[in-house]
């Protein structure tokens, strides 16, 4: 039996705001149940049956209460008082519609450590439990007194050996031990009553911190989601996918996008996994064979220790998953600006070597194009200053890449917001930014170009620039983790810089992701606190990265043809030349061209840029040369160039 | 010799913005020199010569040129080069007018492992170093790759023998390792070339993240600096206390502000330090006699190592150091409000037992009394919701108080912003919020409440409040730290609780300041993060917290006097009753009249609260019993009141 429909659930704890918040904004991003987080329904005005009723008009299912802390005791009247107060919460589950209870294991200096005894305080309450028709799903907290790890949770419950008594997996508190979760698969699905996933970066910090501020969703952080999730659907788990994400940000953000970056995050793990668990036979590569095979590995199957509550239902994924048709390079990149803004990003472009190739039938947008570079400027800005329009990419199948978006949870954009009239499908990256699928070597005649009327010159080498080598985005403060998430997932990219530096008004934190051929290359960056009043617009640039074999050559032909190349201040220079044993003339033409010269570690070659002034409130261009296969994207310098546009502003302003 | 000035200095990467900024800041704070953070300098306009230049009329000295890093190496050729690398750094310094350089020992792989061969690598440069009229302070980095302790580097330059040649101390490096300071006291003071101050929280992460995202100024952490300080001024250590603060919060907000802070927390702790030095011989208590003593106790000696660039200057406290006087209560809280809203207020008082005991000569401002609660309503306020707007302490000796306050920084008031005529001294916190010093048991004739034509009506014992138990301040993202300090030294407050709870709209840090008798207690807030669009205003509120001896029989007077007392939900209730065994007739009551029942660990006693609904934006009343020694603020509870106020949000803005 096939399903079309992979079961997701989300902790209330995941989202900001009250349970009423929480549940709306689950349901709006198609979670089909929810855990409900105890403290979340303490602080509520619905009693647990208006809740009940809440999610089932919502249609949400309650997966699961939690959590239960520090049942089992040394001391037989505490664990008595802890059994009395389990029958309350049995009575609020039953309010609820929920039929399992998370028990982690305890954290209290009482915790019992005789692991028989433990199995038998267990299976007491599994007793009681399964008597109203209810479950117990014990989880090994990481930082657990006694029971810290899956193996020795399973082995508890193991001994228990009480149809109402099985095992929550919690990916964090598995992989943040570095416990290896191939073993999962050897565990009866049946006892595996509950999954939570959540992912998070490699961080040298105390667990519990770890755990409690900065778990992300799958796909964001570090951890390999897929090789955890690969033996629990092995072994037949077939619960929903759960996530439990404890995050600073999210606590604070929006709950609607969160929900939608929550499931995202859960439909991109699936098809992550059906793809790698299809990959060894060979089929990963041809899609539709590769989905099948994905299809059925991860069909689930129907609990055998089922009669405990409502019947479970199969984890199945996306039956049409398969890898993002490949890229071939940005398509173009649209800068908007007010018309007379307009003009002067014309000039800059025409004094970096464009040419301006063709101007639309209809709309005011103009195509400049150098090399495999193309720009769109659109004029028809309505305030605000310059920026970043759009972006566009080569896609070897657009009308299935944008089909992908959509099952991602991409907002499908209006016709009306292209640049362009051909049938151009256009996506919403989280910051409301449109990506747009052209179809691979169609920026010519019946491509998306064709909607614009030749103005009879052509591109030719210009200044040298070849193409454009990335594209620099400052993300809003909330959606940072997870624009990652969406380029990775949306357009196939693979994560592989993440970074942080120090600028003048405060740390930032960057993340790069591209494709295999690095044909595609985007450079997310965010501050690492949310920014008050303090910080100038600049702090927070966006930027288009041109590539070219010869930064020198470039920036000297666009320095004479006024280009407005942002000067660097020599004390870079000399602090530069007493690091690096440099020839003096190249140190002169970085100093006399701004060049800066960017060494991340001694093998791993250079990185050379030049950046235009600000050419609006926080965008600007950049000529990018590297060498000798750098890979970064110059974080290093980064400070020196944004404290250069800084003065270039206050210039602007006071000039 | 006696000086009555304290040299400070503060390292430039402690503020946000380019240098030409922190130079500013740090002028305006009235520091007498800076550490040049190398990166600072690479990114400014201004050549060395020009920051010498605008040091010195900004009234600067630059007192340090920072880091050199990983000079050592086992490669001779990389050691030639890096030895190149110095002298170009001594050419920077020469054209700065700073005579030393910072040298942190070295996190290189190819760092030098045998003592004698580093001591001579070391010797060499200074030996350079010491040519040029320079000198090098040696610092342990806390993860430095061979030396990461004070001891050690202390041993690697004594063996190096070189005049030019001295420490650095950094408080971080050497309290975070959990090292002992007293035996710096034993270090010549001639050898202890620099001394850089910084406090931390204490947190179990990796030491260099630590260091790098989370330091504080001295006052603000966890770290005892005045037990830091001590040997290192015993030993003869002459130059000045220097502030190196990595801090992502403080990278970010204004550096003006920031940099009063930095300057405040020098002074405070150069008090502490005196007042503590000054302690043993009993004469603490005696403000006069205390801070003579201290004053010598903790004056410098000259250098007797000279000649090494310029002389430097004795460190010494400000020889009137003195404990703030000490305080008696909270003297009143006034709140603010538009005239409708006013009388709004008052009613809510009058519903709460207070009387209306007096009302301005000249100002639209109420007295209103309970017990030695003192509440003045100033209608005066010109838009804006209800809010706190000064707060006012009883202090044995006002005008002291005050003038102690200007010396740490603090902003005199205008006489115009004080609710009364009587000559009350007032000085602004970090968030602007008035803070008077009113003399103990005052507010009678004579008093600051002789301003107040009396109404004839007398306070009572009303419904049992006995005065204000605090006050709750949730204070700006920026400001937390600041204000935290701010009220500690200002009023010599000490901070007696540190949390965080998860609150609605995100996670929110908690921090408690008292006076040893607990007269006065301030409860700050602040949001982990700063907020963005989401979180309504109620999730920052500020409360004023009246003491009762019963909170059920205040809360059912109130009640039956028609306070608006704030709704808890059912669930919080049947909770409580399964974590607690409570006689059903009290958890009925708890119910009925809305008390949050706190217990923060088995013996530590029982919180019992009832919030009034919004008065305004974010400001509310709060009633409470603090059982069998208590002494924490019911933070455990705080998010199901905040979700309730939300509640009461939404149900006044669609009502």
């Amino acid at each position: 039996m096939r399903r079309d429909h992979l079961r997701t659930a989300l902790a209330t704890v995941c989202l900001s705001g009250t349970l009423e918040d929480k549940l709306v904004a689950a349901s709006d991003a198609g979670f089909d149940g929810v855990e409900i987080f105890e403290p979340d329904l303490v602080a509520a005005p619905m009693r647990p049956g208006d809740v009940r009723v809440r999610c089932a008009d919502l249609g949400l299912s309650v997966d699961l209460y939690q959590p239960f802390r520090d049942l089992d005791s040394n001391d037989p009247d505490r664990f008595a008082a802890n059994l009395r107060r389990a029958e309350r919460k049995f009575d609020v589950m039953a309010e609820l519609g929920a039929d399992t209870v998370l028990v982690c294991s305890s954290v209290s200096p009482d915790a019992v450590t005789d692991d028989d005894r433990l199995a038998e305080q267990l299976a007491t309450l599994a007793e009681r439990a399964g008597r109203r028709g209810m479950r117990i799903a014990y989880e090994a907290l990481a930082w657990g007194a006694h029971v810290n790890t899956y193996e020795h949770s399973w082995d508890v419950v193991a001994r228990a050996d009480h149809p109402a008594l099985g095992l929550c997996l919690d990916s964090f508190h598995i992989l943040s031990r570095g416990s290896d979760p191939a073993p999962i698969a050897e565990i009866p699905g049946e006892k595996l009553f509950f999954l939570q996933l959540a992912d998070a970066p490699h961080l040298s910090m105390d667990v519990l911190q770890w755990s409690r501020h900065h778990r992300l969703f799958p796909g964001q952080g570090a951890f390999d989601l897929p090789a955890f999730l690969r033996p629990v659907l092995a072994a037949g788990y077939a619960g929903p996918l759960s996530l439990e994400v404890f995050n600073d940000v999210f606590r604070q953000a929006d709950p609607v996008p969160t929900a939608v970056d929550a499931r995202r995050s859960l439909l991109a793990l699936a098809e992550a996994t059906a793809l790698a668990d299809a990959a060894p036979t060979g089929a990963a590569d041809a899609a539709p064979t590769g989905a099948a095979g994905a299809g059925a590995a991860l069909a689930g199957v129907a609990p055998t220790g089922a009669g405990l509550g409502a019947a479970r239902r199969a984890v199945v994924v996306d039956p049409v998953a398969a890898p993002a048709p490949p890229l071939a390079g940005h398509a173009f990149v649209e800068l908007t600006a007010e018309p007379t803004e307009a003009d002067q990003l014309a000039e800059v472009l025409d004094s970096l070597g464009f040419v301006r190739t063709g101007r639309h039938r209809t709309k005011p947008v103009e195509r400049w194009e150098q090399g495999r570079a193309r720009v769109l400027i659109n004029a028809g800005s309505r305030g605000g200053a310059a920026a970043l329009g759009a972006l566009a990419v080569e896609s070897a199948d657009p009308p299935a890449a944008a089909r992908r978006a959509q099952r991602l949870l991409a907002p499908l954009l209006p016709r009306e917001r292209g640049p362009a009239e051909a049938d151009l499908a256009a996506v919403g990256a989280p910051d409301g930014t449109p990506l747009f699928f052209c179809r691979t070597g169609a920026s010519g005649p019946g491509g998306w170009s064709s909607d614009f009327v030749p103005t009879g010159e052509t591109a030719g080498d210009g200044f040298g620039i070849t193409g454009i080598d990335h594209v620099g985005l400052s993300e809003p403060f909330d959606h940072f983790d997870e624009a990652a998430l969406f380029y990775r997932s949306v357009l196939g990219l693979t994560p592989v810089s993440a970074g942080e530096f120090a600028a003048p008004f405060g740390l930032i934190r960057g993340r790069a992701l591209t494709d295999d051929a690095r044909t595609v290359r985007l450079a997310l960056t965010v501050a690492r606190l949310r920014r008050g009043d303090w910080a100038p617009a600049v702090a927070d640039p966006q930027y288009v990265a041109f590539a070219t074999d010869d930064v020198l050559a470039t920036a000297r032909a666009a320095r004479a043809a006024g280009a407005p190349l942002l000067a660097i201040p020599d004390n870079y220079y000399d602090d530069l030349g007493s690091r690096l044993e440099l020839p003096p003339d190249r140190l002169a033409a970085y100093r006399e061209l701004g060049v800066l010269h960017t060494v991340d570690h001694p093998d791993g070659g250079v990185y050379l840029q030049v950046g235009t002034e600000l050419l609006g409130g926080r965008l600007f261009l950049l000529l990018v040369q590297r060498v000798d296969g750098y890979d970064g994207y110059g974080w290093a310098d980064a400070p020196v160039r944004m404290a250069a546009h800084r003065r270039n502003r206050l210039a602007r302003a006071t000039g």
